[in-house]
């Protein structure tokens, strides 16, 4: 089987699952993995007999047998890393956003364009099984034309107070880290462009924290060029789990997407009839999805093919989450013209 | 059994729903039934053995015997026939909204408060076993602070083309019409009050009908004054059947209410696992919550005890739609003190 | 529109729910109700404004007007109660099962084929839209032919001690009394006739009572004579409530029925995804049913067609269980000709 | 991380589930493959970098580094592998059922007492994330005492006609090969032992084949010590794909276990609500199963604790088989003691 060579840049949490994916991908040799911190990584990658860490990414750019690379970084450092792969002649999956500086974003395009190489974004929820079917049903026709989209992303747990501090500055929002998703999704479920962004957030989950001045909780209404519509709905906390679904009605029909679940077991007591909860962790949730869109991503590369999230969709997705920021503050709507 | 004297106003579809529910009322003896075209009525009202009906509504304000009225005549005519009701000392039902015009609602709200009638708006949704579950749920703060509300309602078939020129003029829109439902919904729902507006609507089922001006698809977005959120999507045509849902999440947890369905009957085949569609009529729908808002109607007759829907729920829900319509049209968040 | 005039004998439980559905179609006049001891019956009779009971039934087979009766008294004077019916000419409708006595369900049969009156027995759940619609699938085509066919019924609660030494004697077992109504569904379920039954009962419910000696858990084989199989499981208590669900499988697929549940509201928290349990009381559950079957017997009655549940269906399903009383006994396979 | 050697006889379809699974645990160097026929696994071994396959088994037994051998050969030969590796010091995982041959089946239980290796059944279904979850409602204490067990195991297509004279000869049977599971499933899903078995088989799937002998749809009932019951009915062929199912119910309640799909994307039209089906293959419905048993018996090996599924497991189920098989030829009740 062709082995593509690769190094993994960012050894935080989803560069984990990354790595132990390509782990088990017989098609992947994962060279390098690297990181500033290797000292919070090193120990499981011993455990696991993994590649240990190296400190300077730019051992893997320097070395020419590393055909790709996976950018985990901050966000905040993708288009520069991007862009200096893609110098290198490098092959690049980047996790999402694509960055927070959109002329950064539209500077990195240009040299993959100039340069050739393959950039994918880390749009991982277009390879969940069940959003895959939503979008399968949606070309195959089974759906007409698209009149409402519903997206429904709810996070399990509010993340730790650090997150407040986190490079990103300014930028780092619930549009622009979560909410993406979602803009991502819309996109992936409908044949027509966003035009128009409305949104309005709370500080709901963290009410009585003064300290805290960014919205929680968020509904969001996109409009598309054909006039379909879109409503998003966001939380970072979900009691009973990781609450991910969405729904298309079109001419034809809907499709519904229901979550993931720990099992089918479900128990019929004087209480009620008691089902399961949503799968809580991400690598639970999307694990499958965070292998197969690396798994595709190395196809293309192994076939010269197309990536099938391209920059474009890094792009779009980020120009939406800037609006809907902005409709937010300024309590209006945001046409996505204002900001290109 | 005591038995309450009634007269219904209004022979049309929803007016027959009522009828063929009071004839079931050990409680209710239904006196007359009032309509300008009796001969669209009686021949039915004739095979079931029910009233048959007199054209002029001013038999039954005449009548000291009837102790209260039912009113299903069109929207515009409400006001005024629950101000003529309450002056001649008689209890009314009205059918949803209230009326299109807030000066006649105020008018009768003053005139309803000063001869001390009962006034009980028709929004039987808040009688239907699920969504009356997961108020339930609300009131018993299983759901804790209630942050995002989500409310679907589309029908199975637009209306005729009649519709678009029946009286109402220019209020008779999807908002003041189906929308008006969600609103109250959308209250029925929270423990807060609705402030700020917005609303997207798109011609997209008549798309290819330059007739046709209104909006027959939207989406709506509520702010309410504890900075809880509502999205309300509605379309005049989902050809798998009536599709009602709603779903509220808390701080402590979400409730979803699914469709009622033709059966529990699921089909398992090779082209897939093949289940009921929701139910299609509003008789089929929401009979049953015609039937049980009346019964709470006359019980809060006979018993002297508060109506469960009252004028103010008439009012707010049509201030609501109000602000919607404006939204849409001028393309702008609208405050609810904007039109008060 | 035609009324049918009928009158009910027995007015328990069953009765009751018969006579409130009666009191609601337009097509029938219940002129009498009789039942031996009418104190327990006319109080709500009286509030509901329903006849009151006289006490000697045979005011009812007397009387000329009478042209249907409703047989809801103690199941060992069915059959005697249907020969009278119909040597007076009158229709019958009578409640499963048909009669203990298997002679006495032949004579019955002949009286019912020379004196050519309808008669219809009492399984309700026919008439249960999920169970009609599984019906449905299996006449259509589209399972195929049956393979496997399997029944759950399983009551809230089980019956008091009273039950225990109720009319019927020694024939009054699980077998005849509750599980009879799913041989019935069998036999509707399927294309074929049973030909040997084995059936396996356990004490479990009352395992602490050594004065009840009669099993209350069971479950029974049916073999049919295409080969084809059917499974039944029974117990008189189910804490989360009563559960009535079957399935059948064959060549092209299988159709699933499921609970009817108090709403189609769901509770999601910590502890779980919480839904709504199945419907408990008969009224709820079969509410419907009992009315579906007495209009389908009027309508028989009146347009002169064949009754969609007849004296045959009562035989069988009594055959079949004694055949599964026999069984559990001597603890052997028992074929249907033994009884024959 | 330690690593425990282990050698795989046989690399047919199981088989293959197994080494793909074990290839990816951190915990265990695959040394060897043994096959006798080399040249159907080789060419997906290299592909995937996998070891290549050794015609002779014995190359395994006689290596002392081989610490566990995983038995994927035919059944008929079960016994006699674990013996060998037994007397070799090698711990072994053996695939179901344990052998056809009872006396066989205890000698090798005998080697294993004497020796001290740990044998695993592989009865993967007890590791699947559903049945496992029903068996810990059980062992909790949320079903109370278990009344009744129903169990539901249908293969998504028949085995190709050389099933049939595959090594095992009269003993190959539907009971011996698939219900085997089944029984076992009832006992991990009970507190009590089999008693009584009662079967009944049909030959309907192959009805047209006069050639094919074997009944290939089954009902069979079982009846444990405290005098609970169970009902199992099997299929080799549901077109909508490989459903598996189970229920307990006991005084406090039931678990129910439905079957895993493809997604959870539903389909809403004209033609009815139309879920995903069941998934088919046994890698994507059991491969998690078959990774976790594996699991469980290298810790039970590194860690020199108990197995989950032991030779006694293995005992009881093939006793059931034979009881069934013995009812259904013999058209009676079988009783386990009669085998012992």
């Amino acid at each position: 089987m062709k082995k593509t060579t690769i190094g993994v840049i960012g050894a935080g949490a989803v560069g984990r699952v990354h790595i132990k994916n390509i782990m088990r991908m017989p098609q992947v040799r994962l060279k390098y993995v690297a990181d500033p911190m290797p000292e919070f990584y090193n120990a499981w990658a011993k455990e696991m007999d993994f590649p240990l860490a190296v400190e300077d990414y730019k051992v893997i750019m320097e070395d020419p047998e590393v055909e790709a690379v996976i950018i985990c970084a901050p966000a905040a450092l993708h288009g520069d890393l991007i862009i200096e792969a893609a110098e290198k002649g490098k092959h690049v999956f980047c996790e999402k956003p694509f960055d927070y500086d959109i002329s950064k974003i539209k500077k990195a395009m240009e040299v993959v364009e100039k340069t050739g190489i393959k950039l994918q974004l880390g749009f991982n929820r277009r390879f969940d099984k069940n959003f895959a079917k939503a979008h399968e049903y949606l070309k195959t026709g089974a759906l007409g034309d698209v009149h409402v989209i519903k997206i429904t992303s709810r996070d399990p747990k509010a993340p730790a107070m650090g997150y407040f501090t986190a490079p990103g500055g300014e930028h780092c929002s619930i549009y622009t880290d979560t909410t993406i998703h979602d803009f991502d999704m819309a996109r992936f479920l409908n044949n027509s462009e966003v035009v128009e962004v409305f949104a309005s957030g709370s500080k709901l989950i963290n009410k009585d924290k003064p300290e805290i001045t960014r919205v929680d909780t968020i509904v969001c209404t996109l409009k598309f060029e054909d006039g379909s519509l879109c409503v998003i709905d966001n939380s970072w906390q979900a009691v009973y789990g990781y609450d991910q679904r969405a729904e298309v009605f079109g001419t034809k029909g809907a499709v519904t997407v229901e979550n993931d679940v720990f099992s089918q077991a479900t128990l019929h007591t004087v209480e009620g009839i008691i089902g399961e909860k949503p799968l809580v962790t991400i690598e639970d949730r999307y694990g499958n999805a965070y292998g197969a869109e690396v798994e595709a991503f190395i196809k293309a590369v192994q076939e010269d093919t197309p990536v099938l999230v391209d920059g474009r969709d890094g792009l779009m997705s980020m120009l939406i989450a800037k609006a809907a920021l902005l409709s937010d503050q300024e309590n209006r709507i945001v046409k996505i013209s204002e900001l290109m």
